[in-house]
């Protein structure tokens, strides 16, 4: 998608370590317009099949994939990446090892939000070694539910995640493609 | 706002010790349909109004948040509640204690987002004691930028909170505020 690639070619910062920093439209400050347009392609890629709810995870998912939510017209489910008080313990789980924090969260899902009839789009802003989207199929599998595809803002292409994720049957759809950090080039 | 207060009366649940668990539309699951509508009233509310920018707090705030910067037409920033290897050392904070999970998380906001001639709007889901809100108004402050105003989903008025911050000349607009939890009245 060019509009996407041409903002992380415009605001996007390279640090050290392979991160892509995106925080200026991202995953800091957000811009709403953007996830609109991108909500909008993930419509067109994913027309006509039969999309009934969304899930994302915590934190930088949840801005993408609510106006993703707006736009193909369904509730929108966030796993939360910690155990609150308001969280029922009837819960589907997953081990998420985390990219930019260290160390593992066990991120959860009530199970009053997902039912084995549920037909689920995944929305996530990066895919890259593909842990918070195993995360997340694992939980829906939990469900007894179906993935209809994952839709991603970016993915880094070098990286094993997105090619171990199709090569298990599940459709992925990264509106950017990072074939290498450094230059940065799209696929 | 009718439709929030018939929302939470349908799917909203008292708990134990003064919590509304409305996981079911806001902030577990959400209903993005309603976040448009509530961000119309409140568009509405603040029409006229110089806004620039949108301010929330990770995690919940995010989706609401978000809606309505695409119905404002201006960025959203999050403020995050850990430090990420991806956020500059170059932040504002505040400290704010968490109802729901108990502690005091720090909340930062990178200096490059927030500016002194900046209008903002803070959005967020719950206003009960004020301590979220506090530490948003107090990074608002330290960039030298005015609060125009907070958009709140659900206020808890029998809490002090909100009449504390209005009593600090800040324009507060919640959508639905509940004089009591048993029986469920609103104001």
């Amino acid at each position: 998608m060019k509009l996407l690639e041409e903002r992380i070619r415009r605001d996007g910062e390279i640090k050290s370590g392979d991160i892509l920093k995106v925080d200026r439209f991202l995953n800091h400050q957000m811009d709403p317009a953007l996830f609109y347009a991108m909500a909008e392609e993930w419509k067109r890629l994913f027309d006509g099949c039969t999309i009934n709810k969304i899930l994302t995870i915590e934190a930088s998912g949840i801005g993408i994939a609510c106006v993703a939510g707006l736009v193909f017209g369904v509730p929108v489910v966030f796993a939360k990446k910690s155990k609150s008080r308001n969280v029922s313990d009837d819960v589907y789980t997953a081990e998420v090892p985390s990219f930019t924090h260290g160390g593992v969260n066990t991120v959860q899902v009530s199970r009053e939000y997902l039912h084995a009839e549920d037909r689920i789009l995944i929305i996530d802003d990066f895919l890259a070694s593909g842990a918070a989207l195993d995360g997340l199929i694992s939980i829906v599998g939990q469900a007894g539910a179906t993935v209809v595809g994952a839709g991603i803002a970016i993915e880094k292409a070098f990286q094993p995640g997105g090619r171990r994720i199709r090569e298990k049957g599940v459709r992925v759809e990264s509106l950017a493609r990072l074939a290498s950090m450094e230059p940065l080039e799209f696929i």
